[in-house]
């Protein structure tokens, strides 16, 4: 395994021997790297920053929900470290080509499709394909380099550097919606001129575990796991993430207006149930469940489709319909499918454009509930005007240029689904993380405890941060989290025999608190203090009335476990 | 004397003695206010947030130049401790109405003016002057309180919290053009509803010097240093400040579209002799020397008039042309004052509107030299347009919305119109003062040492960032400094017999050191590190070519004399 360097500046390549990295995969050695390589103050869309595709340790190994990848740098969202990682095929076909990391440096001014292969990297004009859908740049790509490659892009609003925009991967049918979806990638990526990036793995031979005996016991073991757990098995399959619109609007953490309140009157309507049977009803090219990846046994993706059937989007997530819909008081799934397939054809964050959307409601730019006014300033994005700008910009900075004091952010990004004062873990979660507000960076919504309580909510974060790291570090979903947490030496086996060098449990956890620490660090260079570590202030002064509870860990608490953070 | 505390929620009043703060003035005391009581994260519009406005020491001591008044809060543009001062009649009437400190707690929706007399405080509904030019409202005020009351105002900026809002306070004839500019502190004001403050000290007793004898004495001894430096009694009334323009020029320090580099082809055109030919030339209402404090000596300010004589906008300063003139490729006095009356007309800081036009241009959404478009965009601050709201946010932000690195700031503050390339010790103040870019924190420009070298800067800057705080705490212009400098005894007793309580030099001294001590305390706790302490990447990487230098002072010496300077 090789890690590649490409100056974007000068179009020029070098390769590195990975071994020293060996036993770092995914955001543990996207975020190494950048805590080494990259200057902690510099301008994120500058010279200095860097922008790191690596593999999970897992990644390719056969193990279902094992292909994913992540996308690291220093975020123009939140000005600290930043990984986000996502399923598809692009992160697998970039482990086929033998490389564990991908690494851009320096900027430049026009775009360039990044053409890796056996043969090498070249470096194509990008023109054709700027200024469009994702889904007619995708399928140009297709056209120009063949449908058997994988691809990763930036849409219109990388390209002008957007602080929401993303970047995105590819799922197994050639659609480019698997997202990387957090802290501005995409702005990142455009900064350095990178339109997509192609990956064509023909004629490589296929990685096969080290110790196939041992692999196999452990991958039968695990994926035996999988089966049995009730969310895997039935429920993810079933209503995809969407089956937690009934949960958090029953816990009043259902985003709503604008993180005002925690639940919606009209939820039943944007509920996983209603999705499934809505998408079942239409037939056609919808279908309620879809693996990202090949062999995943999860599937909690779906296609949505129009009264005729026809795809409109996909997939829509719980993520989406509460940033999207609830959050904007908008609770029809043809109206959320509209606003996700824009998001997904200019490539940027559902999460971070429902934070911008409801913050423009809040001061009536926008009005609540109204979904024709959404789209319509949503499709500005595209031509970038003013207001389309604004838009781009995110939640914290439109929170800036309206004087706003309600903007659900935690570190300049939009919380996910989650009221925090309803779901205290993952408040302490968004206030702590490295990540700023993200419930894949220390999600404890299944944790067993009062979420509407302060107690205990710092060791349940803890805890979901370090598992959830350990996750991002194999390449491996975090919906598998139900079937091995706490299982780690059977996972450590699984590592073991497909790379050949011992890991243990407590290795694995190891790694993954090494990881937090570097990216703590990073931060604390880059300038985070125990200020950041907390909430907007209306969190703790406001009461969500469907939870009846404000946000009230102890700030003592939260900064035991955040930025400061030298336990680990 | 007396402390105000106004709760503007529910629109009480508290009355608090001030004898404990008797030997804090201005800037010592909104600092030490807001240190002791803002909780240093809270949001800067929220209801946490105190606007303080505070008298210097010697404000309404009949002394030349010495009636500043301070106002401070938690900044909207910094994030951190602001205070920003102003001359005019404004402090001085709060002086004689024996208000010490007026304190502003709270926020509020609707818009009020309050109105302080003798008789205590009383709020007026301000609907008659929302959302009109600001000399369209001191007109009203005046209709309705008399012509002898003094006012506060914000403009239509403030009304919308914007980033680049101010407080106009009125000069000695009634116009509302003395700003306190820099931080956004009109936002501040917006969010809690304060419209207006009239200032009617009516049947108020003069204030008189304890120590008559000794006040005459070291008065007349100030006076004559005043009359006897070069500045003060000939460049300032000449030319006013615009006399630097030929001084930066050739330094290479005049910023010039967008600080890419430090000189103008055509800066003759926006000389201080230029100033003054043409307003001379035209008569009538414009005159090129102008007291805005009466009985000052230095009489800096100017009234520019157009071709008709007739007063188009007054005072047009060295910041404002080179913030509104070479910054952005203008060099036509007549443009350059038509933007200036529309930041006095919208109450804005000129600097910061210069700022952010400046990056505007450099993304290409409006263009150098094109002043006429930029007077059409700074209208739409009026309308609170998207383009008008983005304008409102300040160049910082704008960087932010556009992705773009080339953003002349330092904590989230436009520089003033010094290349800190080519005038390093202002590079110094820029990254290590508690108030972010902002010449009057520490003015290094007639320091005896070679403004291009790295050598000496620091130590410069730390001797103007104490002598520029001691002015601040006392009330006394920065252009007194020429003749005060240094030669704090006399200032001492001035004061002394002033206020009848014993200063020495070194009080004088160590009381503005112990105001910077608590600011950098405030910052700390606010969440400022030393990452804070640097200016933005292309000063250090990117030459100026008018200078030949980049910014070189080394971040280590920095260091030592920014948020972590627990040597004061």
């Amino acid at each position: 395994m090789k890690i590649l360097k490409v100056d974007m500046s000068n179009l020029t390549v070098k390769e590195e021997d990975a071994t020293k990295y060996k036993r770092l995969g995914g955001r543990a050695l996207t975020s190494k790297l950048i805590h080494d390589e990259v200057p902690a103050t510099c301008h994120t869309l500058g010279a200095n920053n860097k922008l790191i595709f690596a593999t999970g340790l897992l990644t390719g190994s056969g193990a279902s929900s094992a292909d994913r990848y992540s996308i690291g740098a220093k975020s123009p969202l939140t000005g600290g470290i930043k990984e986000s990682n996502a399923g598809g095929i692009s992160g697998l076909t970039l482990g086929k080509l033998g490389v564990k990391a991908l690494v851009f440096e320096n900027v430049r001014d026009d775009f360039k499709i990044v053409h890796l292969s056996k043969d090498g990297v070249k470096f194509d004009d990008a023109t054709p394909i700027l200024g469009k859908d994702l889904s007619e740049a995708a399928t140009w790509l297709r056209d120009a380099y063949g449908s058997h490659v994988a691809v990763w892009l930036i849409g219109v609003a990388g390209e002008q550097r957007m602080n929401l925009s993303a970047i995105a991967g590819q799922d197994k049918d050639g659609h480019p919606t698997r997202y990387n979806g957090r802290g501005g990638l995409g702005a990142v990526a455009g900064s350095k001129g990178i339109k997509a990036i192609v990956l064509d793995a023909t004629g490589v031979e296929k990685n096969r575990p080290n110790d196939k005996e041992l692999f196999k016991a452990s991958l039968k073991q695990y994926h035996g796991w999988l089966m049995e757990t009730p969310g895997t098995a039935k429920i993810y399959p079933e209503l995809g993430t969407a089956g937690l619109v009934e949960t958090t609007n029953s816990l009043g953490a259902l985003p709503t207006r604008n993180f005002s309140i925690g639940s919606m009157e009209g939820y039943k309507n944007i509920s996983g149930e209603t999705l499934r049977e809505t998408i079942l009803e239409r037939g056609g090219e919808g279908t309620p469940t879809h693996a990202c990846m090949p062999g995943c046994i999860i599937r909690c993706s779906n296609v949505f489709s129009d009264e005729n059937g026809k795809r409109v989007t996909g997939p829509i997530e719980y993520e989406n319909i509460g940033l999207l819909g609830s959050n904007l008081d908008i609770s029809n799934f043809d109206d959320i499918a509209e606003l996700n397939r824009l998001c997904n054809e200019y490539g940027i964050d559902t999460i971070e454009t429902g934070g911008a959307l409801g913050v423009l409601m809040a001061q009536n730019v926008l009005s609540f509930g109204d979904a024709k006014g959404a789209i319509a300033a949503l499709k500005e994005v595209k031509t970038g005007s003013p207001l389309g700008r604004i838009i781009g910009s995110g939640a914290e900075v439109i929170g800036k240029i309206y004087g706003e004091p309600h903007v659900p952010t935690a570190k300049g990004q939009t919380m996910p689904a989650y009221d925090p004062r309803a779901i205290k873990g993952l408040g302490v979660t968004y206030a702590t993380s490295p990540m700023g507000a993200d419930h894949t960076a220390g999600q404890t919504i299944r944790a067993q405890l009062n979420h509407h309580s302060a107690e205990g909510q710092v060791e349940a974060s803890k805890n979901a941060q370090t598992a959830n790291t350990i996750l991002d570090n194999l390449g491996m979903c975090m919906f598998s989290a139900g079937a091995i947490q706490g299982r780690w030496d059977i996972v450590a086996d699984l590592v073991s025999a497909y790379l050949g060098d011992k890991f243990t449990g407590e290795d694995i956890i190891n790694i993954a608190n090494e990881t937090l620490k570097v990216e703590h660090a990073f931060n604390r260079k880059a300038g985070f203090t125990k200020a950041n570590d907390k909430l907007p202030d209306y969190f703790y002064e406001e009461e969500n009335k469907a939870s009846n509870t404000v946000f009230d860990v102890p700030q003592e608490e939260l900064e035991t476990i955040g930025v400061q953070r030298h336990d680990l």
